[in-house]
């Protein structure tokens, strides 16, 4: 019996890993949950059917209204001290991370420092703080793995593999909504046109990142912390069906790829139960029904948060950091309508140009870089921002 | 450093194998030589190229023309016994069989029983005696690598891997000249017609079997002995284009693929240096040129071939031999324009219903099956044959 504490378990990657849990009663247990708590009734029945014992949700506030939702026996706790407990729940074996954003680091680090394994969802994780998260990891003997679907197609091919014998890290990409688009045509893209991606349903922030190309530059990143090899080895395909989850080709050139149906309920199972899946009778890849899958090179210039990306890898220390918090507020601003599509890029170029970049030797100056950047974030939108 | 012997070396496996073992000179030795001797210029060259120090030929005859090319101390033997030699010689490592049809059984088996790895691209050695090739590399604890770009993608993606954590083992067929075309319209198909592969140079006998879809039948049964799953777990899709050489479906639905350029070096060099990949820069898959990926099921009525393999599966024992025999003579007689191509299947069929089946004990029960069947098989040549 593996016990689990899911933090964001009203977000879609939370409400899949309960789906998986509950097929698998004999083998999942779920210990604690985490949420911003924005919808309380939704979170005090996950408690009810999962018979959780701890919660954590954003403030006090939300815990006073939870609070009467539930069983008298229930915990429940708030703001980053409570969700850092729920990260290290004594009896908790594994922590799926599943937060949206920066926020996401300091309860995957406290999971991993406290020896418990972390199903990743989380991309900031990694992105703000991923030489520390590598590094807890390695410390405590906790395994980190990845729920990405990317980063789960290249953890089940690459599984056990000698990193040696690869020769490119291949992330697919779905293109996002504006696939095919120059960058003149990118310019007046409504916030509905960006939220309406093709192939996966996801929360609003990531979706963006997926139309803007950010979502696959945080994922090189990512990719650069999970399976350590040098940045120009990982290298980005659009491939618009979103079949391949992604691909690693080795030194004798040949292409190993993992293929599945767009569910997340796929990579989660196999973090769950990592190594030895779990059967999914309902995900079978129909192949005979699949439209040809095709491959194409990004388009960099219309979609410059691939190259930023590249670039903050390249500036390491806190440079990524810097690249995810500008981002998350050009992001927010954008679903404001106070920014255009193309200021998202515009904005996380000067973040990147006008803050320094320090080694990363704690948490503490991770999350400094990535609140300094939200600040010069903050104060470019009101200096650039259409304000609308 | 390896030592080789190529059995069929004039071929295009045996000369793809010399061209991988020649980019690794400090890794691989050839010491034996094995090939019919159509082409004795061809072969000394060979044997002068890789200083090889055993060539066997197929008769005396031809001995008698090759040994004045070659330098005195190359010993040249001859026939079946030949055959054996070269697959035996004391200081050979690894032996890659790719002589054509059912005479690469002996060699291959003895090569086992000598403790020998087999690089193997010779299918009939599996499809006649699996059971007997499988039982003398478990007795002398040789390794059997499969050459077959769709086993070799199989064996990589397992690799290390559960098998009872496989639902389906998917082997891609390309579908060959004629797919797509109905039964009714294979009639009066020419030999020049099924010669015509679309994607891979082959031999003109592997060649016909991929139009009638024999190849992949034959593979559905080589699959099964190599992979030790039931024949049901074994499918067969059309992917015309070649690329995935084959999948694997986990339990939890994820596929994992291998995708590579339709060139034989891939899996010869896989099988080579196993379980170490080699560097072959010239083998990288341009995916962003390739064309739209498609699956398709087998047209199982215009091409009845390959539910013939499967029943001579379930038949057991000699069954497959006899299909295997008979597929031989049938495909001869349809190169020499004495059979029209829906009778290779005719013929088939026919043999699976009328000679007995036995259970495998021996080599020789399985070569004796098999040439029961060929002699079942020109009798009904002579008999239904359009004999022009």
């Amino acid at each position: 019996m593996k016990t689990l504490s899911i933090l964001g378990s009203t977000g879609s990657i939370g409400e899949s890993t309960l789906d998986v849990a509950a097929r698998f009663p004999e083998k999942f247990r779920v210990v604690a949950l985490a949420a911003a708590g924005a919808n309380p009734s939704r979170l005090a029945a996950q408690v009810a059917q999962t018979g959780a014992r701890l919660v954590a949700v954003a403030d006090a506030g939300r815990a006073a209204v939870l609070e009467p939702l539930l069983a008298s026996d229930v915990e429940v706790c708030w703001g980053a001290e409570g969700l850092v407990r729920a990260a290290e729940v004594a009896e908790v074996d594994l922590v799926v991370s599943a937060i949206v954003g920066a926020a996401g680091l300091v309860p995957t680090y406290a999971a991993l420092v406290a020896g418990k394994d972390v199903a990743l969802a989380n991309k900031e994780s990694l992105v703000v703080g991923g030489e520390l998260v590598l590094r807890a990891a390695r410390d405590s003997g906790a395994r980190l793995l990845p729920v990405d679907s990317e980063h789960s197609a290249l953890f089940q091919v690459l599984d056990g593999r000698d990193s040696e014998q690869v020769r490119r890290l291949i992330l697919t990409a779905s293109g996002g909504p504006f696939r095919g688009r120059q960058r003149a045509e990118l310019a007046g893209v409504s916030v509905e046109q960006t939220l309406d991606h093709p192939n996966w349903a996801m929360g609003p922030k990531i979706t963006v990142d997926s139309a803007t190309l950010m979502n696959k530059g945080l994922e090189v990143i990512e990719a650069y912390w999970l399976f350590g090899l040098p940045a120009s080895t990982i290298e980005v395909t659009v491939h618009p069906q979103s079949v391949v989850h992604s691909m690693v080709e080795f030194v004798d050139g040949a292409v190993l790829a993992q293929l599945g149906v767009p569910d997340m309920r796929g990579p989660i199972s196999y973090a769950l139960n990592y190594p030895k899946r779990l059967p999914m009778p309902d995900l079978g890849l129909k192949l005979w029904e699949l439209e040809g899958l095709t491959f194409e090179p990004p388009d960099r210039k219309a979609f410059p948060c691939l190259d930023l990306a590249f670039r903050a890898l390249e500036l390491g220390g806190t440079a990524p950091a810097v690249l995810s918090g500008a981002n998350e507020v050009a992001v927010a601003a954008f679903l404001d309508r106070q920014l255009s599509f193309l200021q998202i890029p515009e904005l996380v170029a000067a973040a990147l140009e006008a803050l320094p970049v320090t080694p990363l030797d704690t948490v503490h100056t991770a999350l400094e870089a990535d609140l300094t950047a939200r600040r010069f974030a903050r104060d470019w939108v009101g200096a650039q921002g259409r304000g609308d």
